[in-house]
């Protein structure tokens, strides 16, 4: 019989990292839903590449993407005078970082290899380094798969047998390392055996919820329902949707979360129909220096992304969008927060 | 100076009758909003297409077309004996009924055409029956022109200077024969000289709010943004959005209301942030024999509107779709009915 941890290692995943010769793959998710195409990146300009067109993306599977990223690029230096290893290596680094600018997640992760080229005393070697490099990178990905494992086990406990369980967006294991952290509970329950219903909103508009989470859990097997962001208030109305599961971007120290856009509309509809609405995210995206979600900046983006869908014109082109990529979601409409230290509850005070 | 009937007249139409010869045209809405052509329908076979394609939509519009349509398609033929001429109006009157036979407004404005060829005496000839039913047909939309502006002067009272005007879907000038319903408020608004802002959902999945709601607007010079559908809970938040005006499929006796999918999310949100949720309809689209939602059956539509936007592929191709087309909006919900008899407020009692 599969144990759980066959089942759980069939889930999709962002990242490969072969340890026999060192070698990096990448799932290319610009081609999903329709292909299915596993790129090994093999030099640095790749790499940039794959995070620059979101080849690779979601903040945890960037970080491990740029700390492989690196490594690779300096695989086959391992000959050089060591100082010049060194300044490779910090070149690299600066190049990768430079791919997607605002991607905390990355200048954290290229960071901690940094901080290891630093550190190196003036008499080792490039192999040396590159063997410290290697098992630096190898750390920040298991740390990741563990977080998301244990965001897993926690929130698998809120998922009842025969329930509707929705979400939103991508916070699903393409997003990160390991198993993803919105999804990761619905992994963990039907790894465990339960069977429920899942629900995807498709999240527009650049519609990660139709594209990478509805392939993701349908890969995996998970009965899966894909609809339009509107339905969801629909669906709990029907009594579907026993819980809804989301990520965050950003939490404050009030615990009002900035997520994708959608999130909080979905709240204010789960609060109208009594669902409990949970947040799941790693207690690294918690942020106490925003006192409040008045404190968290959301960004805007250009209209493009809404008048045209895969290329195709679906409004006039010159009309206006407003097109804000997140929402804050007040603390009082949140149940819980599923995290690797386990879910909090209200009163939510994060600001120690 | 420009009268206010004047710029009402500047609102895009979907349909034209040109007394001088009897020409019908359309504007093909299936080429919105990159194209804007007007079509003249010259036989039986293309009105039945025009309705069939969805060139003309809209349940009041499709009644005018099909009223339009039955009456060209006898144009030619006036110098037929009377008996062959009302064998050929039935005929026709048939065959346009079976284009979209789930339109209600569509067999009642054939029903009523039928009306004048059941009641016409034997000894009458073709070019009389004719110009009854060309009378008829004018009468049907000139009544629908003259209720879409009751409904836009009545609901015109609501929308202040410098405020947020929302609507979904497109209850628009473009599915009526006059000047909208839930669109009719803002335009008279606008040409009385008031300043506001509207704000069109997409509506997913169809994208009526896209490619047609925020292309009429636009068109007139209403100063319009278009936002995905789960951006209207956060303008709500940033206190963007002092109305919300949304049209309706039917209307039950306690003023359950059933429309566009995501009206009722749009709703419970506008009850979380206070802000006053219309339906503008005619006082034909209650329906008494509904006591409530729960009488009104919500059809489902298959996963291919979803799955492809424009032939573009956006999810698996085998995923499960959950994709209704309308959801029921509670009573409670709602702050009022713009009617061409006013505007009615709750407590809400249809029966009678």
């Amino acid at each position: 019989m599969e144990t759980k941890e066959a089942r759980l290692a069939a889930i999709p995943k962002a990242i490969l990292f072969e340890e026999e010769g060192d070698r990096f793959y990448i799932l290319d998710q610009t081609r999903l839903p329709t292909e299915e195409v596993i790129e090994e990146q093999t030099n640095v300009e790749q790499v940039y590449d794959s995070i620059y067109q979101l080849k690779v993306r979601g903040a945890p599977a960037i970080g491990i993407a740029g700390a492989y990223g690196l490594l690779i690029s300096l695989r086959d230096a391992v000959s050089m005078p060591r100082d010049d290893f060194v300044a490779l290596a910090r070149k690299n680094a600066e190049y990768l970082n430079s791919s997607r600018p605002t991607a905390v997640n990355l200048s954290w992760a290229l960071n901690r290899m940094l901080t290891i080229v630093d550190a190196f005393p003036a008499e080792g070697s490039a192999q040396e380094l590159y063997d410290l490099l290697r098992a630096e990178a190898i750390a920040i990905h298991q740390s990741d798969i563990a977080t998301c494992r244990l965001i897993g086990e926690h929130g698998a406990t809120l998922i009842d047998e025969g329930s509707g369980v929705m979400t939103l967006c991508n916070a699903g294991a393409l997003a990160t390392g390991g198993i993803g952290t919105a999804l990761a509970p619905m992994y963990v329950a039907w790894a465990d055996g339960k069977r429920f219903k899942a629900y995807s909103n498709e999240t527009r508009p650049l519609l990660q919820g139709a594209r990478i989470t509805s392939w993701e859990l349908h890969h995996f097997g998970v009965d899966v329902t894909l609809i339009v962001d509107s339905v969801a208030s629909y669906l709990m109305k029907l009594g579907k949707v026993d819980l809804i599961i989301v990520g965050a971007d950003r939490v404050a120290a009030n615990g009002d979360t900035a997520n994708k856009i959608g999130t909080s509309s979905l709240a204010i509809n789960a609060k109208h129909y009594g669902v409990p609405f949970y947040i799941a995210c790693p207690y690294s995206t918690i942020d106490p220096s925003s006192k409040s979600g008045a404190d968290i900046v959301v960004e805007e983006r250009g209209p493009e992304e809404v008048i045209y869908i895969k290329g195709q014109q679906i409004a006039p082109a010159d009309v206006k969008v407003f097109n804000p990529a997140f929402d804050v979601t007040d603390h009082e409409l949140i149940a819980g927060f599923i995290t690797e230290k386990g879910i909090i509850r209200p009163p939510y005070d994060f600001a120690n």
